[in-house]
């Protein structure tokens, strides 16, 4: 845990420069607008520790996999997103020398993430080695009105001195990524161009050939007014271009740099058009100044903060890791694309290759389909099902047939990148988050007609597959899943982990269900879709029906509860709350074999299934269950204190579900775990949104109606959300003594509070 | 499979020359004296596939370990045996041109290993791309018996012409391993020195600073004289040395090229010594002359097969593969040097890093027992007895205490450095093997005396280690081994393995024995080592005594088999027979998962326990478990058959057994992995001897005596074997119809034959 950062209902703010604090700044001060992000790098040179990240959504290499041992069925590669040419550069040189705060006294240094505006600011007092003392002020943001644009506006007013100031605004192709298995660069440099106060980089991936282009433009003021340089020296390297422009500084005046980049990529545009567009682009943002295009961000931010805002009154810190939270979620995913997804670190590091995972699907869903149109939603949704084929590639890889679909454990493309037998090979329960969230997505919008455009296809792929992996065991006269990770992964290769085999036959189910549904519906249709996946309705279901009724689920009858896998209770039975503290994170202190053969869970998983699927189970196993393996989870994964958060509310725990809440609502704040200088935890933040909502909320759907079981932590005054359902927008105040429901948008609204139903006239509030 | 080798009792030969085999014959013929080796490349240059490997038994480096994703416990290195500087090469150079085999035309190429004189030779006709023809004869070998020594005869007959042969004897120390894992060298050269006929290199490993100093010096005859040349160039680079030498050739007349190579290493010598004692003994290599020197090798050779021999008559491929197989571990060990071990590929390939793991005490063990002198194998105990603290230390890295040691997996010091961590960290039976040697040992050499010398602590050390590994299962009030990978590493990360519950089990008992053996024998000796053991003697052997008597064993009661782990059954049971051949073998065509969730086993492992323990177990009991496991049995690892085969012999099975008996005989030599190029499987070879005399032969031990139960495949005539036991020579031949065995040097020995004991006086045979 490192504490420097103060709590403020709406900025995170830093104050007084620390080295040792600078990469995990970087990584906390990100910006992003779902197309591209930064970490928060200074845009002067900065010789000491700096992690540089500059990313663009989907762009990614596809690098060799690295292994120890090779096991047959590894992918050849490893895809990661891609450290992208650096547009973000001014270097500062006062008389003559570089200013870099490593090599400065610095006064005064504030940092603050302004999230409710979006932007990123920073001022300080540095005294340069040769003594000269400049006072600089930067604000800069990634434009969530215009996806590819960026502005910096970097302030210097030098304090005991006149001279020359020199600027120089860049775009660095010769980039690299740390995480890179061989050492290499990933990026060839296509062409360059500078001309005054403009200049312009387009390069091009190796291997995924997607192109990038690049263009910067700079304007002057001094003193509040324009200054027009004639002093502007264009430079043109092999993989570096830049605007080096130099301003006589008046003691006391403040020189503004403004710098405008256009960010532009190959997805979205022809190659050979990607530096005219790029012109075009620059030179508009350059028009209509950095003022204007920061209202246009703002307001974009403000309609976002309109829907997706919670309160917290009487706990600052509480608010602020809240708000942190939803901030981060929404400048990294903003479902306009249905190409892009959510890395795990979004654009604030190289960690897990910016890739896609379970997470999405298991922890994003809920948080975009409250906060955002159903649109957002639809498109992860889409994303998957775009990637429909290669999940059957993927499993016939595996040794599938027939159409039996298994998606990655980590993917850019729908091919498998991850290279580590017990998860890439067994972590299957992957599958079946995939079609919960697609229950989800139909459960809350309502919109059946997904099903029969896309679900089913995809559907009935992850079904197959179930249906293939499961086999029968003589021994027991049961179908058992064997040889599998389950969610948690400090368990590897068990058997008949009881998650998986639970989302397993909940999926066949389902998938039956939907499919007499859209029969019912849409006969052609469904003819159709049984046609094109070359489906034997009838044979087909039988045998799922048979897994259904006959699938082995361990249990302790003498304890009442579901048993993670078989043998866990072979093992030797300690409570997390006997470890000594100084063996925590038991995954820094034991070696692999111990925290596998212990029965310390890393995250939920029993729960993970009981949080699904909570209407199958009574109270009672509820909580022996919760307690059982409460007790047991070490909650070494940042997804795991969400879940269990919320049950502990189900089950009437306050002071638990509070405590698991903290753990998540400000682990990269205040870096709980030490490793907030590799990028945040994008997707557990919707976790903590989670443990907000439908944890003190109590929010569920039951029969397409919202549905709120309030309560609310002791600590707190007050707390509110807002939620989107079906054109209405809610929000939802919790207090000690009432819950009030406002009906801010949409018709009037029907909704359930603790269990009984209710109509809230639109413009209206509800006060019980 | 490729067949390609013609068969011969004593010899292996390759006649004409196919570039697509020559990478299997560089392995194949290697040649090696237990100190140093090298895999046949050839003398002279050859731009074709080739790997070049010239190693020196103990000389290793320790390369930073890659693996794609890190486990806390890995170790920071894998050490790896190295190639070292190449010694064997002699450029020559016909009227200007190389002599290359990749660029001419070859013609009656002849490769021989001459196994019953321990060398190799090689003639071809070569045509030039000039027209130039030359007939070739050369022969080698790496003396046995002045371990630093080897000698080449390289002979050139110019067929076509006359003209200037210029011969280049040199070092090569810029040499590199193919499986570097960052591809970096691992040497650093400390000296180079060359003067007429002669040249000097000295070479310092990184990091682990072993040094090495070759010398090489050269003789000429031409037509049977004695040569002086006039002709020689020094040359002395940074990384090379050589001796560049013309002599003109007169059409018809051979020029014998001899080059005589001293090796020596900083295990043996002052590295300030290396050198000038390098010079002193190429010097007497040299004078001595090449065929005195084979002479002298000759003999060693004809004592080890005085002593180890295996003769089968009426099948030249069985007799051929045996042999193959003896000779190979022969020269790949020889047991005067404690600090020395059997890594699986010996010196012919850099595959395993050429370290010790299991197979030597579980495989090579009975091997040496039986052909050796006692000392060998004791030298092999001694061996992991030195690494005792190490295994602790081991131990201790994984949490364990007290004492307790578990042995690497793949070690070269003693310190593990293998680095998956379902092996690394849970193959852990590997420690049972280690006790077990040792019972092997004081089993058949009656040498009780070991165990208070050196035993006693090993044993503790390991019985330790199981006490602490194995854990009680409230479930099933029995101790239970958890998370572990068996001999059949086809599975991974399962739970109570039977074969490791049942060696952990056996080990404690044993070592409970022997600590009462020696308290009886020697108290004073006892008392000094509980002291040194820190033992807690009553309260310690009470732990051990109560996991014995509880320990549970997975079985099958219905079947009447014991299990491989908990859950076996519940596997889909399909027997290997049933496999479609196309996808044999499994782990080059299912990915991992798939493999481990079958129920295919890739080598013994209930199996090796029967083995190990076979008189707790009834015939029937016996032979339920083989027809079980021997139709799951994929014998993907060059280990299992062997262990099959005995068994089926011992079970009466003979058409089994002897079809096992040829799957590990002729391996390499037939090629039946496609891997021969990679190296040879030294360690199975052990296997291989043991189906014979264990199998075949039916010997065991039995109260001290040797014992046999003979039988012999239908196919061949007859077969004998030599053993060394207890000072005796015994020749035991098995024919159809009888058994003799003659009493060919010690006293009178006692022997059993089917159960009957039988005095065989000195010099004279016994007939059934």
């Amino acid at each position: 845990m490192n504490k420097y950062l103060k709590a403020d209902e709406w900025c995170i703010i830093e104050e007084g420069f620390d080295p040792k604090n600078h990469r995990s700044s970087e990584s906390i001060f990100s910006l992003g607008n779902g197309r591209m992000g930064q970490r928060a790098n200074f845009e002067e040179k900065y010789s000491g520790n700096t992690l540089q990240g500059t990313y663009i959504g989907g762009v990614y290499y596809t690098d060799k996999t690295r292994v120890g041992w090779w096991k047959n069925g590894y992918p050849e590669y490893f895809a990661k997103v891609l450290n992208a040419p650096y547009w973000n550069g001014i270097h500062v040189e006062i008389n003559g020398e570089q200013l870099d705060l490593a090599k400065c006294k610095v006064k005064d240094f504030v940092r603050i993430l302004n999230m409710k505006e979006g932007y990123l600011e920073r001022s300080f007092v540095a005294v340069l080695p040769n003594g000269d003392e400049v006072k600089v002020n930067t604000r800069r943001f990634i434009s969530m009105a215009n996806k590819e644009i960026a502005a910096i506006r970097y302030a210097v007013t030098p304090l005991n001195f006149s001279g020359d100031i020199v600027f120089t605004s860049y775009i660095d192709g010769d980039i690299k990524n740390q995480d890179a298995n061989y050492d290499e660069k990933f990026w060839d440099i296509i062409e360059t161009d500078s001309q005054k106060g403009e200049a312009y980089l387009r390069s091009q991936t190796k291997k995924t050939n997607f192109q990038v282009g690049i263009g910067i433009k700079y304007a002057i003021t001094v003193g509040g007014n324009d200054y027009e340089t004639t002093d502007d020296d264009t430079i043109v390297d092999l993989k570096y271009v830049a605007n080096k422009v130099s301003v006589f500084a008046e003691k006391g005046k403040q020189i503004c740099f403004y710098k405008y980049a256009a960010v532009l990529s190959s997805m979205n545009h022809g190659v050979e058009d990607l530096l005219p567009n790029a012109r075009i682009l620059v030179n508009d943002a350059c028009r209509k100044g950095f003022d204007t295009l920061l209202e246009e961000h703002r307001l974009v931010w403000k309609n976002i903060w309109e829907h997706s805002d919670i309160v917290i009154e009487g706990d600052v810190e509480a608010q602020q890791g809240i708000r942190f939270n939803i901030f981060q979620l929404k400048q990294t995913y903003t479902g306009d694309d249905a190409r892009l997804n959510i890395g795990p670190k979004g654009f604030t590091g190289e960690k897990y290759g910016g890739s896609t995972y379970w997470d999405t699907e298991a922890y994003c869903v809920p948080f975009y389909l409250a906060t955002a149109d159903s649109e957002v939603t639809r498109n992860l949704l889409i994303y998957r099902y775009k990637q429909l084929d290669r999940a059957i590639e993927n499993g016939e890889k595996l040794g599938f047939t027939d159409g039996a679909a298994l998606y990655p454990m980590v993917t850019m493309n729908g091919e498998e990148c991850h290279n580590e037998w017990e998860i890439t090979f067994e972590e299957i329960h992957r599958n079946g988050a995939i079609a919960y969230a697609i229950y989800r997505y139909i459960n809350y919008t309502g919109d059946d007609h997904y099903l029969e455009e896309y679900g089913l296809e995809v559907l009935t792929g992850i079904a197959r597959f179930w249906a293939q992996r499961a086999t029968f065991s003589g021994e027991k006269k049961k179908y058992v899943i064997l040889g599998v990770t389950g969610p948690n992964e400090y368990e590897n290769n068990i058997n008949n982990n009881w998650y998986t085999n639970k989302i397993a036959v909940w999926c066949m189910k389902y998938v039956i269900e939907c499919l007499e549904k859209v029969k019912g519906r849409n006969l052609a249709r469904f003819k159709e879709l049984i046609g094109k996946m070359k489906m034997d309705y009838q044979g087909e279901t039988a045998k799922w029906k048979d897994m259904i009724e006959n699938m082995h689920f361990p249990e302790s009858k003498e304890l009442g509860v579901f048993l993670q896998q078989d043998g866990y209770m072979d093992k030797e039975q300690i409570l997390a709350a006997d470890l000594d503290p100084a063996i925590r994170p038991l995954n820094q202190h034991w070696s692999w074999d111990r925290i596998l053969r212990s029965c310390f869970i890393k995250q939920a998983d029993v729960l993970q299934g009981i949080y699904f699927f909570e209407n199958e189970f009574d109270m009672d196993c509820i909580k022996r269950n919760f307690e059982f393996y409460e007790s047991r989870c070490v909650h070494e994964s940042s997804l795991s204190p969400c879940v269990h958060s919320i049950l502990a509310a189900k089950i009437g725990d306050m002071p638990k579900a509070y405590s698991l809440y903290l753990r998540t609502a400000r682990l990269d704040l205040d870096d709980y775990n030490k490793e907030a200088h590799e990028g945040l935890h994008i997707t557990s933040m919707a976790g903590t949104w989670m443990s907000i909502v439908e944890g003190f909320g109590g929010m569920r759907i039951q029969d397409g109606l919202l549905s709120f079981r309030p309560a609310i932590p002791e600590s707190w005054k007050a707390f509110s959300f807002k939620v989107m359902h079906r054109g209405n927008i809610l929000n939802v105040t919790v207090q000690h003594c009432r819950t009030i429901i406002f009906n801010e948008e949409g018709e009037d609204a029907e909704v359930l509070v603790d269990g009984k139903k209710y109509t809230i006239v639109k413009d209206s509030k509800l006060e019980i």
